[in-house]
């Protein structure tokens, strides 16, 4: 993760016994370091949306639950927080992992050995994140290079939606890992960038992320990939996921469907990158079993933006009192998915592509036995 | 064309011999009506978008013809009108076919009787228009009816794009006729309706239209068609188009094309609605042929919107200085659009289908022969 230059991770630890987490809600316009030192306020930071990104989201999760455990490290305190932390985001499968972790790997010890251990825990769920996501991104980046050498001298297209960068991983991000390996090997990229509506995702984080890295990219609004597609301008696309279930079918951002649709069409590969801590062995039909959250209408009548008072505000676009459907994610059925991108390797998205990787556990948790 | 229970039409003549439009820039927020009473003011409503849709700004563009021998008759004048005003959207097919029925009907007339003649072409363009549209709606209410018998008292679902209603039309509109005629005719019509971005025509035409009129209606973001017709909300999808060629390949709104897969995908009947005057017999491959204007970054960084001081203003919302591919237009191809409702019936898109309707010119001016 660099920023004019400088690298980061966008969870780290303070001095003071913090973490320090960026607002995303700024971006792109202000890049604003905020400190959490509490349970209550990681819960926050999750759900007001500061921080955003499943396995972001679950590393503050597991330092939250070690917050807690430094103010009170009884066994109801540590349930407790569990319980509340978990409810700020109930479908992220990450972070019902990343709490799990903490849960299981304290509860057996004395209390006063309990706020070290999780913090312990937390530091190197965050360090294996890191690993993980460059593992995805060295094997991303054998197709991003394979391209390359077919068309020597020719940028290599590619086509993201939503962010699943480093702002929403702890470092590297899932999709633009390979990105982001591929430009600092000095093979010419160039990023298609979805806007991502509602929240614009796209046009705030992925872009002010290729910006500050210095990837070229060009925004586009989410209407405009099919058209690209169709006319070659795209040789890959690439998402990261939120869930992908036992036989391959990934649920991502509203939107991510539409493309995949564009890429079958037109030939153009679509890859799906993502941790195993994203695969939920409970689940088969991501269709028909993957509960899809609706949010609030405000996300799709008001858009926030810099007036030009230099002021960030939201402006209303529709008429008042319009009805709105804010659907937040839709399901990619795994026979769109020309591949998984795992930290483990590149495998069909289903059933038979994911068990010659992964063991999946004898009871349905959900959670994955690496 | 109601609003709050009155009838207008998009555009009126005045006493005053000058012609009332809506300065659509302004909505939802404001209704507007603008006077135009010369040529080039026409010219400025069609290029700064005052007016917009492919058959209303042609009928704007044969007034502003007939504005300008009321000037000066003699046939400089009129050719040099002709062109400016040709300019002023030169993909528009429509405008040209407008610009054409004027020009050949006042060229061989003495100069004093231009100006008349001028005036009483556009005005039965405009009825016409009017008549063509409603037959439309009769085409395309027979779909409706179809899905609502089959399902009584259950409300038909449609999904549409960008706008095509009476604010694209002098009434009625293409794709939404039918559902104004469902509406008026007591079946119970809920609409989806596409935010449609960069310009959000959806938002803030296509919502007003219909919250004007009373039509129940849902706005979505354009990410979200996909979902809702992976689970069985949509009956039906209708859109407009600015053009089809001769082999029924659908140039329209960007992202179109992405709404037409999800469809196919999900067995979705997709239908078109077009005046015949939207017919381009001198193409066949619409994907080949078709040239896609690229319109201003500022489309897509900016954003107008109300801010809470009631005033409409743009917002930025990305990084400074990102680039952006802003791509009016995509193309549909035939294939995937389950027919064409014209004001002549309702047809395959295909040449087949076309030809059966209508006869192709002998020469290939892009000019529909009826």
């Amino acid at each position: 993760m660099k920023i004019q230059g400088t690298w980061y991770r966008s969870l780290r630890e303070t001095d003071e016994g913090a973490i320090a987490i960026i607002d995303q809600r700024r971006l792109p316009h202000e890049l604003r370091w905020v400190e959490l030192a509490t349970a209550a306020q990681c819960a926050q930071a999750i759900q007001a949306m500061w921080t955003r990104g499943a396995p972001l989201l679950a590393a503050v999760g597991a330092y939250g639950l070690g917050f807690a455990l430094r103010e009170d490290s009884s066994d109801a305190s540590l349930a407790n927080a569990y319980d509340t932390l978990l409810a700020t985001r109930p479908t992220a499968v990450n972070l019902r992992w990343a709490l799990d972790q903490v849960y299981q790997g304290v509860k057996a010890l004395p209390e006063g050995e309990r706020p070290g251990a999780a913090r312990a825990i937390a530091a190197n769920l965050c360090d294996e994140e890191v690993e993980t996501n460059q593992a995805i991104g060295r094997y991303g980046l054998e197709i991003i290079e394979q391209i390359a050498a077919a068309r020597p001298g020719q940028p290599v297209n590619l086509l993201t939606h939503c962010n699943a960068g480093w702002l929403a991983t702890v470092d590297w991000g899932t999709a633009l890992a390979p990105i982001y390996m591929a430009h600092d090997a000095g093979i010419p990229v160039h990023v298609y960038v979805d806007e991502t509506r509602p929240r614009n995702q796209g046009a705030s984080l992925t872009a002010w992320e290729l910006a500050n890295h210095g990837v070229p990219f060009t925004l586009v609004v989410d209407n405009a990939g099919g058209h690209l597609m169709q006319h070659g301008l795209v040789d890959m696309c690439i998402v990261g996921t939120d869930r992908v279930t036992a036989q391959g079918d990934v649920c991502n951002k509203i939107g991510t469907y539409l493309k995949a649709l564009a890429a079958y069409d037109n030939g153009v590969p679509f890859y799906v990158a993502l941790p195993y801590t994203t695969i939920d062995w409970s689940m088969q039909d991501g269709l028909a079993e993957i509960p899809i959250e609706r949010r609030s209408d405000e996300e799709i009548t008001h858009i926030w933006g810099k007036a030009a008072t230099g002021d960030v505000i939201p402006v209303q676009i529709t008429v008042d009192g319009a009805a709105t459907g804010n659907y937040g994610f839709d399901v990619t059925p795994g026979r769109l998915v020309t591949a998984l991108i795992t930290e483990r390797g590149i495998v069909p998205a289903s059933e038979a592509g994911l068990k010659s990787l992964y063991q999946a556990p004898a009871t349905s948790t959900g959670t994955a036995i690496p």
